[in-house]
């Protein structure tokens, strides 16, 4: 890697160059992420680097590039009462990422080690830090994991710069603290401690990656071409197979998750676009201040197969911050998970105050899929009504907002969506046997929707039932449903709330 | 159930009854507990009354009575914050014991709705929480679980005269606070309230049981004769056996669990009765220094099959203020588990400070399963030493005290313990095919177990290996090396720390 000092601002990228690289970066993305799952490896991504450098941003966008199901942030801050009880990298752990999946880290161990350099720790303790940090990862890299190291570097004139634009801006005033400034006083040592523990730290297995961050849209896209590159290196490395992107139709396909819409529908392409982005960034208003407020959200998405509980989840991460908020996939039940109560699992993921847990799929299987192939006895079933509506009812009581989304489509649309994958080579993962299975349970399954809609659609958590054999009109109804409810919660009516810019 | 009026002091029981009736729960409940392991079923012990009433002794004597590996004692007191960001439940959900397993409550939804009801909530909000547990309470029940319900009442007159006792001895005078003698004097409106919720809750489900506690030890065996009697009748509902003690060798054996050895020693039964009882004591004032400290506690269990490993844990537990105790036995990876780094499943059950874990076979199962039934590559368990190495040190440097124990037993005391277990039918359980290969591979295991000892015996955690052919000597000298390590740590030095006396 290159010194930092020698990394200096360089042309801005314009607009349109900027939206042609990041449409093919999403896309490519995209494929890397489901490549990798075919692989043993996990992935985690370490953001790090000067302030103003955009690090929040980056990780914002790597989350939105990906598929949210398999990618999650976490930001670090102060340790919490039960981490400070606990040594050092216990934090860490508890968050490490399964195989198959992928984390981001903001602020993780160089953050910290960065700090403690720069107020003057001795070399001694530096250097048994640093260790400690070479041996950790080794051992995660070891074991498979793939750990991509992001440094975003501004000189001491960008970063007095970025602040003061910062400043100049009403929203976002607040954003640049007089600690900020202080440390930018002491600039030449933030940046030689840095410049020490990039030397020390950058081995062959864990390499650094230096990005200069004083244009936004050039640092977004020099990053994500990073991140590319490097999970596809490590694809290759565990024997997995990262394939450029051949077909047509396979572009169009992943062309669909990334924005435009393959299957036609009423709502035009470009209201389309419109309703999307407002819709977004009201939304992205509103979770604010949930956040401010402490109100727990928590979402829940059914449909038949192909209903589009993905896209339509995807469109709601991107309005929310990324690192306030889990995807939670229902698939079946983990042994341990069997071991208890069929509620456990939830009440186990239920959100702190003031974050987000969207299930894809829910405790809805009890009386869906475990009851229509028979999974369930039908007393068990049965009864299930009642335990779920007083498990949302104590969600409520609680405080929380709950979203109950259905996403309605027809037999027709389904076989289509079905086919329009089997077209699609990379798409066939999501077509197993259990898919052929239920459409095959359609009628079966109709008796358990009706009357799950029937018997848990209360007055505390109703379930709003979106039509969506048109893709586009189902996921501005979802984010209005999201908007509906927080605003319901009495969140909506304060005014001039600051609205969150996107510099990523 | 009676009136809580109705319970009125009786005869105290004497010693030499309790001990003789206290042997035969103590075997008797170790036998429901392994009958209850064959059946879907779990257990959930909820112990509540009146302050003075001994439901900490009634809880720690349920724990010490049974197998530790499946017991697991829980105290409710103020929720911390990540539980009050939660609904109310959540915290009684996460603690929830899984099938075949036993979680014991002290002080949980009954003793907050109480304190409600007697600061004066209102009629609807008490019934509304009492319509509340009943629906949980059904729901758990409904899904296979025993809720065991444990009333301990005093009399307004034993009460005053157990505070004005506690009071006298000065090793317990702080047990008794001014707001427990406020509440005293309030005690006509917690019997009052105490009585409406216990009819309000006893349902035919979930039945209450009272025990008048004015008496040490008649409480004890009362208490212990209930809840035998409902682990039995749950047994058989769940279409399991609970067998009665058939053969002598079956009572001996068991007996050789609760304190008799079956095995010839060194060691005589007399002077290990004193040593142990010795041990204990003084490893119970060192456990709560090490508790005030703040200072966590990990032991690490290890030793060919039928080394005695549960045993010796069993005689620390038994020293131990058991709601700060977590008894983990590591058996093969779970699927998520697998998902991770090896490590993973050992950091996240770490202790919270003042907290104790004990593993029962632990990370070196790295370099001694994994290694020799070539379960783990050979490059993959030689880095383990140091990664070992390395997560233990974390420990220590974090203030931890690290207690790794190995338990030595040769090839002709493991014959002999495989064949008494063949002999018992009740413990054919433990002789799994498993134990059979362990045997074949003896050797396989020498040079494993070797080199573990030799690479992983470290200034910070060094092993301590104990000659195990005789039980007696071991449990001992187990005592032995967890009161030297928590003395080594600087917890031993101070003079004139109170006792904890055991009332039960």
């Amino acid at each position: 890697m290159p010194r930092l000092a020698d990394l200096t601002p360089s042309e801005p990228m314009s607009k349109d160059v900027y939206r042609k690289r990041a449409r093919e970066l999403r896309r490519e993305l995209l494929h890397a992420q489901l490549d990798l799952r075919d692989t043993p490896s996990n992935a985690l991504l370490l953001v790090e680097g000067v302030d103003g450098g955009g690090k929040a941003e980056t990780v914002q966008l790597f989350s939105d590039w990906m598929d949210p199901r398999w990618i999650r942030a976490h930001a670090f801050d102060a340790p919490s009462t039960e981490e400070s009880e606990r040594p050092d990298f216990w934090r860490y752990w508890r968050r490490l990422p399964a195989r198959g999946r992928i984390a981001v880290f903001l602020s993780a161990w160089y953050s910290q080690v960065l700090i403690e350099r720069v107020e003057g720790q001795s070399d001694a303790v530096f250097e048994g830090a640093l260790a400690r940090i070479r041996r950790f990862e080794r051992m995660l890299v070891d074991d498979g994991m793939l750990i991509f190291k992001l440094w975003l570097h501004l000189d001491t004139e960008s970063q007095a710069r970025r602040f003061r634009e910062l400043e100049a801006d009403p929203l976002n005033r607040w954003r640049v603290t007089r600690r900020d400034w202080e440390n930018w006083a002491r600039s030449d040592r933030f940046a030689h401690a840095a410049q020490e523990i990039l030397d020390a730290t950058d081995t062959e297995k864990c390499p650094w990656q230096a990005v200069e961050a004083s244009d936004d849209r050039r640092r977004a896209i020099e990053a994500g071409d990073l991140l590319l590159a490097a999970l596809r290196r490590q694809i290759v490395s565990q024997g997995g197979v990262a394939r450029p992107l051949e077909s047509e139709s396979e572009r169009d396909s992943l062309d669909d998750r990334v924005e435009r819409d393959a299957f036609a529908g009423k709502v035009r392409k470009s209201s389309y676009r419109d309703s999307l982005a407002s819709l977004q960034s009201r939304l992205n208003e509103l979770h604010r201040r949930a956040r401010d407020a402490g109100t727990p959200l928590i979402g829940v998405f059914e449909g038949r197969d192909a209903a589009g509980k993905g896209g339509a989840i995807r469109r709601v991460v991107y309005a929310l911050d990324v690192r306030r908020v889990d995807v939670v996939r229902i698939g079946p039940p983990t042994e341990e998970e069997l071991l208890h109560h069929y509620l456990w699992r939830f009440w186990r993921r239920l959100p702190r105050a003031g974050y987000v847990t969207l299930f894809d799929r829910s405790w809805y299987g009890r009386v869906l899929a475990e009851r229509v192939e028979d999974l369930a006895q039908e007393h068990e079933w049965r009864r299930a009504y009642e335990e779920i509506n007083d498990f949302e009812q104590q969600l409520v009581d609680h405080g929380a907002v709950v979203v109950k989304i259905w996403l309605e489509i027809d037999r027709e649309e389904q076989r289509s969506r079905f086919e329009e994958r089997m077209r699609v080579p990379h798409k066939r993962w999501k077509l197993t046997e259990d898919d052929r299975r239920n459409r095959r349970l359609w009628d079966a399954y109709e008796p358990a929707i009706a009357e799950m809609l029937e018997r848990t659609s209360t007055r505390a958590a109703p379930w709003v039932v979106i039509p969506a054999n048109d893709k586009r009109y189902a996921r501005l109804a979802v984010l209005e449903a999201f908007v509906a409810a927080i605003e319901a919660h009495g969140l909506g009516s304060e005014k001039g709330f600051e609205l969150q810019t996107s510099t990523g």
